[in-house]
């Protein structure tokens, strides 16, 4: 077998191990926690369903592939969960570093092309990255949102806390920060979502 | 909120079920079996990676949409295991009826094209619908062969059996059914997929 097609076989078999990688999502109806590959798929479909709603126009290809790929570092660097503050101090210096080795596990060309879309995402400048960023935040929201908020309530959130991460996703598109909004408000009457 | 937001949320909270539809394929390691969200984003990527492969040019971006809502009617018809006679027979009746209520649950463009979307990879009539099935066989093949061909053993699957499915391989990528057709020859070879 030629050496191309054999190192882009041993990437696909690589990823495999995001299936492990387990997230603090719960899947809807009270199931088991999800993994990141099962977010990335729903992510991308998603963001295919819901691109009429981007602020800017976007290339839903590039959108997609870079909702698929977005969480592979993991596979080295661990899921950092959107409120662990302490996790989050050393995050990026884990998924450097896995991002070098499990990418650099490709051919130079697609090595390099998948690494810029990490990065991409990761800086959150282009079009693309907001609102695969909007799918990121409202994929875990309806998801803990059908079960009552009890995500939040496992890990005591606090309003606060995700009106802060949430800024992301009105960056990528404003209508649906405005869904996502009224879900932080209804949690919060509730009492699911502690003010303050 | 507006009715057209209102379906496109209830569909993507929908597919959530897909995450317990689990198939016949393990996870390579010789973990537990893996669902069919896991292995439509697994399919996604490397349509992305392999697309050179393909014998006729594709639009990649359908072949991975294609890629990731080809299992959704699992969710009511549950998946059919590529050698399990029986269950083919009523394998598409049972598909038809899920895809009416599951894609029904959107707006009418967005049903009507995930319909024809999905109906385009059943009938495999066009150069993006055998490429996605090609990924759709190569898949399972590429974890199966990293677990010595375990899923076939369990199975008691023939050679002559997965030659025949892996003819659709070749219909997509005659490089990539070159690949095939080596891993078939050694699991021969090694006796865990007996000919005949």
């Amino acid at each position: 077998m030629d050496e191309r097609l054999r190192k882009q076989l041993e990437f696909a078999l690589e990823i495999d191990k995001e299936k492990n990688i387990f997230r603090q999502t719960s899947l809807s109806g009270h199931g088991r926690k999800e993994n990141d590959a099962e977010h990335a798929w729903h992510m991308a479909i998603m963001a295919y369903l819901l691109k009429e709603y981007s602020n800017q126009d976007v290339d839903i290809a590039k959108v997609m592939l870079m909702c698929l790929i977005h969480d592979i570092v993991e596979i080295d660097a661990g899921d950092t969960y959107a409120y662990d503050e302490e996790g989050k101090k050393t995050q990026k210096e884990r998924e450097d570093k896995a991002k070098e080795r499990i990418f650099g596990m490709l051919p130079d060309d697609q090595k390099e092309e998948l690494m810029a879309l990490f990065e991409e995402f990761e800086e959150q400048k282009t079009a693309e990255a907001r609102f695969a960023r909007s799918m990121d935040n409202l994929q875990p929201l309806i998801l803990n949102n059908s079960n009552g908020g009890s995500d939040w309530m496992e890990h005591k959130v606090t309003a606060e806390q995700v009106y802060g991460r949430q800024k992301g996703t009105e960056a990528g598109s404003k209508k649906l920060y405005e869904f996502t909004d009224m879900i932080i408000r209804e949690n919060i009457e509730k009492g699911s979502l502690p003010e303050g």
